[in-house]
């Protein structure tokens, strides 16, 4: 898979804008990053990727669709493995926006975006990633990849 | 488990503070958000509960240990299992320095801190939690707790 120049900064990979994408779209827990009373918070949302964009549902008038809309935030996707000292991340950052769109409803119906929380989730929320970076850790030295 | 009053907040069970900064402690990695550049960012990191703050490593003169120090910073902590739809999430907010003490670096050692990324992690941060809450998904009607 390490194909070409590999970019290692601190110990982790860079990886591709299209790897870093690819690992956003298999993901189904991930972490958004906004302001919450002048505060920063993350909390744990469960999202799919449509049409290239993180789309998450919450309750109506929550505090975080309050927060997020219209907000440039954070959205963080990762997976570790302690055992074997091994994991990657993906970071995604981007405006942040309720649609109140009868398309993309039915949008997140087609792709089975069910919170795991309980209670009315229909408020759905989207964040246009106009920047995506991934790491994935690699040692030293490095496996074969024959 | 849930002795006393629930506090349910959609479909969230609000959990106590003694609960979340349990949590935090049994955790291995979780994510800092910071803002880097003007823009929000989200990292993992291995950590370590030590004397009541968040500890972990990382690498001298990083951008992370620049945009942390002196920083408010949120930390978060989950385990969700999607099969079941269930999970916790912890979120801490404190602010970030980085510390140069011979004896915090002891304290790192003897909590056998060490990170999972390869390379010279020798900066450490702290974060003393000034705020500490926890959520956990409850579904409705709540399971038996006889």
């Amino acid at each position: 898979m390490h194909c070409g120049l590999m970019i290692v900064d601190e110990g982790l990979e860079l990886l591709t804008e299209d790897e870093a994408r690819g690992l956003l779209a298999m993901g189904e827990v991930g972490r958004i990053g906004i302001t919450l009373g002048a505060l920063p918070a993350i909390f744990p949302v469960n999202y799919r990727m449509i049409d290239g964009s993180i789309v998450f549902r919450t309750a109506p008038g929550s505090k975080m669709s309050a927060a997020a809309e219209g907000a440039v935030v954070a959205f963080e996707v990762d997976d570790y493995q302690l055992a074997n000292r091994s994991g990657w991340s993906v970071l995604a950052v981007g405006r942040a926006e309720v649609i109140h769109d009868l398309a993309m409803s039915f949008k997140v119906l087609d792709a089975r975006l069910e919170p795991m929380v309980d209670g009315t989730r229909t408020t759905i929320v989207r964040i246009e990633p106009t920047f995506i970076s991934g790491r994935r850790i690699v040692h030293d030295p490095p496996p074969s990849t024959t």
